[in-house]
């Protein structure tokens, strides 16, 4: 499934039965591609942040029942049933926030459920998780490049825009979520100027967005997460679009720590602000931003990074690694579906009304 | 000039006819107290930000002019005068921003100029040059302890506070400007909770601020500039206190980039938003914020810290080092002959009126 948009770069792989991601905690300064072949592994994966973002999460996920079910296809029916149970289990504990990881689950274990009762072996379900794995995975680039033209239509030639972590092609199985509008918006001809914020504590800003851009020469900018409202508050800014890691059914969105003060300040300068969503991540059993539960990651994060530290000892920290923006403050949420202006609960659920 | 508020370490101190300057960018992990005997060396610590703070700029240039004069004290009039001149331009060209260097500047050319006029020597020249760089520096630890009495009047028993960059201590001569408030609450009795933002690309809030609370006992909580939205929107912050770099006779604040930030978001969570300010940090000659000049730094403060860098080759960057919070998101300028609530032109004029 190579992203045919960053060349020779893709968050996922399948290569000799093991389902292989670039480790993004060492970009942009190392391109290193682990292997994995175990649930276990996966989840380990996902939860130290060799993978992130919420549809590659999602991906993720599924390749992680796909392996455990090759790796267990040697077991008996029952033994088989009771290793894929702890691997669901172990693969929802890795990381609450995103909610493409369940959704990915939740398929998985339906496809899982449906094979078994239809009497498959437990070689044959194996197979089949895995081309549902591969699926997923095509699905969600397919489904990018909509979100993408979507997007991209409501960026005017010339925009300046401003978005928050990285939901480009590494938080993605491939072109991105609010990195797929703007290039998609840039493919089509568009001249267009990214600012990245640099996303404390991980980075994820200037070490992943920033340099997937640089790759393409879509001009961009990187700042400090801090500068944003500097920058708007001078003109500099026409467009705010980010990703996200779980929308509820009354639009609020929880996405990467410090998209809501960029949303509040887009609000005062009356500049749009924009989530690119793909319906996976859209949680219709959470009522309200409220109830999204927001992971808080190790105090190590916040202390330094990159093996220097600059807190000093016996300071407390805290690290939420994401926030809640009301849908009041969201200008659209752009889906694979189309944008949908002022997002609140009515349109939300017509999105999932059959075609 | 010890400050008796942080146990044995001072920002300035004279030692052996030369200003030390305790070196900034190495707190918190080493201590080390740089000496320097000419204008040019000062100036050079200032805009390297061995020294920073726009109270401590002051002392420091006042220093600068001191130790020069020293430099320059066997010369005959006329090439000490030419020496002196020079002094005065180089270290006005040291850092734009905080007009404290400019204010110090001019209070020691005015003394120059009198005793030139006076028939002075050379020599009593320096030595009185001298004793007004010891007194610009003692009156200010005086004016922020007053400060810090007018601003502890307004922080609750039980006040959590959030603070940008460090306007604390070593900002300053001693005691600080908005630590200032938070230490004279503190040391009357009341539970403080500090929220330092960590202040990137130079990290004054994570490396100085949350330092020089540990120190003190203080309780501290260390976070990125992107969490604050997040903790005011739960209901975890009680009040804002930051210091300034300039304040244009309007009200207009100009503080370290991010201070407008959270001030936009303090005004949407109706928290107060204080600004601890000498009047040596007021521009009555700046009509409005947009007047006053803002530094760009370095893009190497952005690529990365301590050695580590997380930027991509070719990536653009932008480094304003400050930013402007309009005087109507200013719930209060705190200075030491009291508090201004809702700071306007007449409000702050009336303050330079003789008492």
């Amino acid at each position: 499934m190579p992203d045919p948009s960053i060349a020779g770069v893709e968050t996922l792989r399948w290569r000799d039965g093991r389902i292989e991601m670039i480790d993004q905690r060492l970009l942009p300064g190392r391109i290193d591609y682990p292997g994995y072949d175990s649930a276990a592994g996966v989840a380990e994966a996902i939860r130290s942040m060799v993978i992130r973002g919420a549809p590659a999460i999602g991906c993720a996920a599924a390749y992680g029942i796909a392996v455990e079910a090759i790796r267990l296809s040697k077991m008996s029916g029952q033994d088989f049933q009771k290793g894929m149970d702890l691997a669901f289990e172990v693969l929802a504990a890795s990381r609450p926030t995103a909610v493409n990881l369940f959704w990915a689950l939740d398929r998985m274990r339906r496809l899982l459920d449906k094979l078994r009762a239809e009497g498959k072996s437990v070689r044959d379900i194996a197979a089949l998780l895995l081309e549902e794995a591969h699926a997923v995975t095509a699905q969600d680039i397919a489904i990018n490049r909509k979100i993408g033209e979507f997007g991209a239509a409501l960026l005017p030639d010339g925009a300046r825009v401003l978005t928050h972590c990285n939901a480009g092609a590494l938080a993605t199985a491939g072109h991105g979520t609010a990195l797929g509008v703007i290039r998609s918006a840039f493919a089509a001809g568009k001249s267009i100027r990214v600012y990245a914020d640099e996303t404390r504590p991980f980075l994820q800003g200037a070490r992943l967005t920033a340099w997937e851009l640089v790759q393409e020469k879509i001009p961009v900018t990187l700042i400090t997460d801090n500068m944003a409202g500097h920058l708007m508050r001078r003109g500099e800014v026409d467009a705010v679009v980010v990703g996200t890691d779980r929308v509820a059914a009354n639009g609020d969105v929880a996405n990467k720590i410090g998209t809501y003060m960029v949303a509040v300040l887009a609000r005062r300068h009356r500049i749009p602000f924009y989530v690119a969503c793909p319906l996976s991540t859209i949680d219709l059993n959470i009522d309200d931003g409220g109830r999204i539960p927001i992971e808080e990651r190790s105090d190590s994060e916040v202390r330094g990074f990159g093996g220097v530290e600059w807190a000093p000892a016996g300071v407390q920290i805290r690290n939420p690694a994401f926030d809640v923006t009301p849908a009041d403050l969201v200008t659209a949420l752009i889906t694979e579906k189309g944008a949908v202006m002022s997002p609140g609960r009515a349109a939300i659920a017509a999105l999932f009304e059959p075609d």
